[in-house]
């Protein structure tokens, strides 16, 4: 998918989203600085976008904040430098949750909840993990397999938002798909993130 | 190499050298912030240190300034931000000097000189080339193919200092190395870099 595409797709998205994450994997900085631009001049808001990993990146465009997974700077020294951010930690366990909490997380990113095209091969968490995950005292947002059909089994196993990728992007009509998740969330309570 | 061999080599070669650029390639920001401590701990001082393209480990680590190619965020955006680093800019032209001059950077990496491990099958730029961007109103730090018997002709055709990286890194003696580098640089009157 050409950055164009992506732009107008989420220019239709955005509004039923409350999150989108921009992913560094195979972007360089220049490349996610000019992403991130793109979507500031189409009035996608600045208070949406999420980095993965760039804090630098996160901090010359403004955006809300970064997502930071294991490879990442810690998330206690981005939080002392840098306290304006939102920080959302990647975590595979209980454990990684609770020192997410340490170390001064705004929430966790857990999963993959079920079987996912992302994670071919790797077992997924699974719903009753994330009943155990969601018991931390720190917001988490479930990523991996989810569907409209099956968000509501996530929210109900404490979830307080999803985060999907393929369940949107890999569709004919993103706008169509990212609507049943918005009405599955409706539903169930929960706010949804859109990770790219 | 391993991150202790390369510490010992550190902590002997420094005083003889002015800076040491550690590069992202193949690091993680996780990884490349455990090297800076690590060199911090062993009395190397940050005055010393510059990060390549991850201005964000820069900022936490205190490191005095960032190296950035052209998949780097902009010099001028880094300036804004953060006038506190120090901002050299990786050029392979005439043309990229005068625009890393006007997006404020603090110096140029300009090469590479002469035929180098780092590039092969990319011709070098060679010293005609350099003569004509050490006309730029900007220090030029000359890297690529650099050894202590070409090290005056380099300073003759208007560099500032020099780079090496496998000219130390690879050598069976890094210490005898810098100190031939160091040396040639004494009798030409330039000051030397270390790349990682």
């Amino acid at each position: 998918m050409s950055i164009e595409q992506l732009r107008e797709i989420l220019i239709n998205i955005h509004p039923f989203v409350s999150v989108i994450h921009l992913r560094e994997k195979q972007k360089t900085a220049k490349e996610l600085f000019e992403v991130v631009q793109l979507l500031m001049y189409a009035n996608i808001p600045l208070s949406k976008i999420m980095i993965n990993d760039r804090i630098d990146v996160a901090l010359v465009t403004r955006a809300v904040g970064v997502q930071l997974a294991f490879h990442s700077l810690g998330a206690s020294v981005v939080k002392d430098h840098f306290p304006q951010l939102r920080i959302g930690c990647s975590i595979h366990s209980f454990e990684e949750g609770k020192k997410a909490i340490l170390d001064g997380a705004d929430y966790v990113l857990f999963g993959h909840i079920f079987d996912s095209k992302s994670k071919p091969g790797t077992p997924p968490r699974g719903l009753e993990e994330l009943k155990r995950v969601t018991t931390l005292d720190i917001p988490v947002i479930a990523i991996g397999g989810i569907t409209p059909e099956n968000t509501r089994k996530v929210l109900d196993a404490g979830a307080k938002g999803i985060a999907v990728m393929s369940g949107v992007l890999d569709t004919r009509d993103p706008l169509t798909a990212v609507k049943a998740y918005a009405n599955a969330l409706k539903i169930g309570g929960g706010k949804s993130e859109k990770v790219l």
